[in-house]
């Protein structure tokens, strides 16, 4: 059976002694009164919610889903309990600021619990997630008025938020949406269309829900710069706060979906529904921009939740399960059988599983750090190449941990055999919740071609650079890690050949960047894994015990067994478009 | 939505145009009728039961998955009524014995038409391939009474087969098998055990089940080598054949899936069961082995079908779709955007699908060729050439095709976005369906064990230089492909080192067969699909047209940007064991 238990160990072991949390910390004055000892009492506690809450409701969410009946949509059993209490101990507003009564914790610290939530209940996790989501948006453009009415009671849980942007006829192309928003003359605006797959759209864990709506004034311009954001409420708000009119916003579905099925995915209708404008006219998707890299990040989390969770699920069953004898000779001979994590090729399963939960989880703590000092610190320049990490390795994150986590979801199901393809062991649930991270949140394609073209190609190689540098002077720093140094910067090298490469060919060939992206942005991830591995192996020098032990370990599996895949991905880059785009559409 | 049309013109130009299957079959007796005319006539009779009948009855056998109530399963809306018109059209005995009543047709042909029994309906295809199985067994292993019993009503489809071998605590590890056959003194046995994971156990599709059970005498010796088979009949069968009492054997329940949910997988108990042995005592495995070849590469068949179906869908949604514009302007200016096929990414996707699909057909019609062979040829020594071929390769289909085929299915749903997470689209049933395909059948790990320990290491690699040698002298005779030539030298180059690497390590280490055999797995299978696409992208020389054109752009896309992974592959095979083995379990 599945089994999970916070990672608190690894988790303290990346923010202390890889990341040194507490110093950075306390160098900016917003999250000066944060440190280890309040991060770890965060963590134990979080740990308990989701060992003891959440993980349980996890298979039977699965199999109840959520149900739909006329407008209205039930949760399975145990979700509207399991979420009060979240709700009561303060968990939506952990992130939120401190001025609408959030908690103002630092992504770094956040991206770790938030690891736990999507491992232990990944349907349940996508409620305060979306809330969490549109709160930022709502924080970064909304008016005072808008945010003291909404902020306070949304970061309290007690109104949930979510994001309405993708319609029946366009999902990536926002550009040719079609809904409507007519000014009433009030301020108010009349909201009209549909949104799909609106997650959160509808549910019974609260009193109310804060539609964020992608929309078109009458006389917007064409396309993407036409598009503005709305605050609709399901049930309107009198200005003393409290709870009026439903409005005009109905579900009208909610889909039947492969996996997360505890998590409710909505058809909105907004049928002449009030909504508030958020930031300007027309500039609604960079308001939606705001959130992304937060959101995008968090979505990649659930890779490595749902990476973990198989990983711990699959170590335990390798220990267990007893099956043929060792190769070399029976470590259990009073046994019929040895158990299989004797067996090479079940290690290989396992280790893969590891090293990329762990790599991808310091690398979330980097991409986390790096949000962090974009948004506090006191120094321009720090602050702008923060900024410049931030946007480079968002998609990097949100692509490769979900399509690695994919990953090790089907290895930690191979291990358990036949078992692992029926249901009532859990094994199969975290391949199916797996699978919609790759292409939620703006698919892994989608990502790819963001990093390809407006993160590496725009600035010709200049965040990318940056990138590089730090690499370089941290393997300049290593001592007594010749072989894997040697090895990451064969990597970085290749990283770097492929850069260039794609930045020269993109002048003369527009198909350039979307041939390359998807390969290019998988030889990125896996040298920044490299990177992470390596940092993490710094760390362990000096230290003796089986933490440590089984660390280096994993960081040696990675670096001769995981990293020469970076050879295929470099190939694959710099044979260029050509064997895409010659052949016409009818030849397909 | 799903689509599907059996891929008459490529079957065609494989069997036809690059196997040149009319020679090799008049060259063989067993073979000698038949030619391309009739097997052109059995795809399009074939096509037309699978698109029409079977298909339309994939998502909803999904949906209503089969049904258990005490002791019985009913499968869904239509199976029966398919299975009769399957029957009475005489598929089932499609490779059957001519001397019971079977067709005789070439596993050459017939994987053709397996292929496109998965593609449109993997959980029907398993009933009729199961029963395929037993029937191969018992032909070659059964008394003269009990083939002329069993095998004509089974051949027509009137009784199904089912293969009875694992038990709750033995898959992998048949050696320590518990279910008991005690002879009861008239030739018969009393069969007593529980087995699990028996797919098509027990059904409502037609009037009996025919159980091939593996069980232990009450002095065989222990392990694998105490395994006898027996025949069990679900209703006993009178000596004129009419049918007579219940046997004692039971389906206790069926397993509730991650896909192939209209297939039952049943718990069978055996409760002091009238069984008859098949072949000798103790000399069951052997027995089992003999179909094991054949059954192996059907369910190899699963992954091309299902990546097959899954393409066809993903290149009409992409064709249809219409999302953003192309990188070099717009194609489609008198709509809102162009259709996605226009995206290097989307082609990359397709594409991947499409190598993999046809490199895999050739394949299997290489590997049936090579079964056929061996069966068939009056030349000692072509025979055992043939023999040795099988061995080597089957283990590579199994896996490969598989593996592949997941990979193709999870492309496939990519492309649709999150229309493809929606169940109604059919997407992603085909990835819930191909995932089973990795696992049973023997595992994909088991399959690479056996490729590289009982069929490359323990006869030093002989096996593995037939196939080199055979591969040099094809690349010797092709001209005007200079490129994809020395591509696939250095391929084989690396697969050639590697296996002298292996077979060296092997000596010395225990583990090294272990710790090679998934990634040696994936290069020997990359390889031989290079090979592939290099006869078929010789086969296209001189020729003229849209088929022969999207075949040398899918060939071409197949050298560029597939075979680079070999050099990944070929690294972790050279990084042999320490890796895996140079830590404790207690440290995972």
């Amino acid at each position: 059976m599945a089994e999970y238990k916070a990672p608190l160990r690894d988790i303290q072991f990346v923010l202390d002694e890889v990341f040194k949390a507490d110093e950075l910390w306390s160098s900016m004055a917003a999250t000066s009164e944060v440190n280890m000892e309040l991060a770890n009492a965060i963590f134990e506690e979080g740990a308990r919610l989701c060992e003891g809450e959440l993980f349980p409701l996890n298979r039977s969410g699965d199999e109840e889903e959520c149900q739909y009946n006329d407008g209205v949509v039930t949760t399975p059993s145990g979700f509207k309990e399991a979420y009060a209490t979240y709700a009561e101990s303060g968990w939506v507003g952990l992130s939120g600021d401190v001025n609408y009564g959030g908690q103002g914790m630092p992504k770094m610290l956040t991206v770790m619990f938030e690891e736990m939530l999507y491992a232990s209940n990944t349907s349940f996790a996508l409620y305060p997630a979306l809330t969490a989501g549109a709160c930022l948006s709502l924080l970064t453009h909304g008016s005072e008025d808008l945010k003291q009415t909404y902020l306070p009671p949304m970061y309290e849980g007690r109104w949930s938020g979510s994001m309405c942007l993708t319609e029946p006829h366009c999902g990536t192309d926002l550009g040719i949406m079609k809904t409507k928003a007519v000014p009433k003359g009030d301020g108010s605006y009349d909201i009209t269309g549909t949104k799909i797959f609106i997650t959160g759209g509808e549910h019974d864990l609260n009193e109310n829900i804060i539609h964020l709506v992608l929309a078109k004034l009458p006389d917007a311009p064409a396309g993407p710069k036409g598009i503005s954001l709305f605050l609709v409420p399901k049930i309107m708000v009198n200005d003393d706060g409290s709870l009026g009119d439903r409005n005009a916003v109905r579900c009208g579905s909610i889909e039947h979906k492969m996996g997360i099925k505890a998590s409710a995915t909505c058809v909105m209708n907004f049928d002449g529904a009030t909504g508030y404008l958020i930031g300007e006219e027309n500039r609604g998707l960079a308001a939606m921009f705001t959130m992304m890299n937060y959101e995008r990040l968090s979505i990649g989390l659930q890779g490595i939740g749902l990476g973990e969770v198989s990983y711990q699920s699959a170590r335990a069953y390798a220990l267990d399960r007893i099956q043929s004898r060792a190769p070399t000779g029976a470590v259990n001979p009073d046994q019929a059988a040895d158990p299989i994590i004797v067996h090479p090729d079940v290690r290989r399963m396992l280790l893969t599983q590891r090293a990329y939960n762990e790599g991808g989880r310091a690398f979330a703590a980097y991409v986390g750090m790096w949000l962090d000092v974009a948004k506090g610190s006191d120094d321009a320049e720090q602050k702008k190449t923060a900024e410049a990490m931030v946007a480079l390795l968002t998609p990097v994150a949100k692509a490769y941990f979900t399509d690695r986590g994919l990953d090790a979801t089907i290895l930690g199901q191979q291990v358990f055999g036949g078992h692992g393809y029926v249901r009532e062991w859990g094994m199969e649930q975290f391949v199916r919740d797996a699978r919609i991270a790759q292409i939620y949140e703006g698919t892994n394609g989608i990502q790819a071609l963001d990093l390809m073209g407006r993160k590496v190609v725009a600035n010709g190689g200049e965040s990318f650079r940056l990138f590089r540098a730090e690499v370089e002077s941290f393997l300049a720093e290593c001592s007594g890690l010749d072989e894997e140094v040697s090895m990451l910067k064969r990597a970085l090298e290749q990283l770097s050949e492929a850069t260039d490469y794609v930045v020269s060919q993109a002048a003369e060939d527009r198909n350039a960047i979307g041939a390359a992206s998807c390969d290019y942005l998988n030889l990125f991830g896996l040298t920044a894994y490299g990177y992470m591995w390596l940092k993490m192996l710094k760390a362990t020098q000096g230290q003796e015990g089986d933490f440590y032990a089984g660390k280096q370990a994993t960081a040696n599996f990675f670096f001769k067994r995981l990293l020469p895949e970076s050879q295929a991905y470099f190939a694959k880059v710099m044979a260029g478009s050509e064997p895409l785009m010659n052949i016409p559409a009818e030849h397909f």
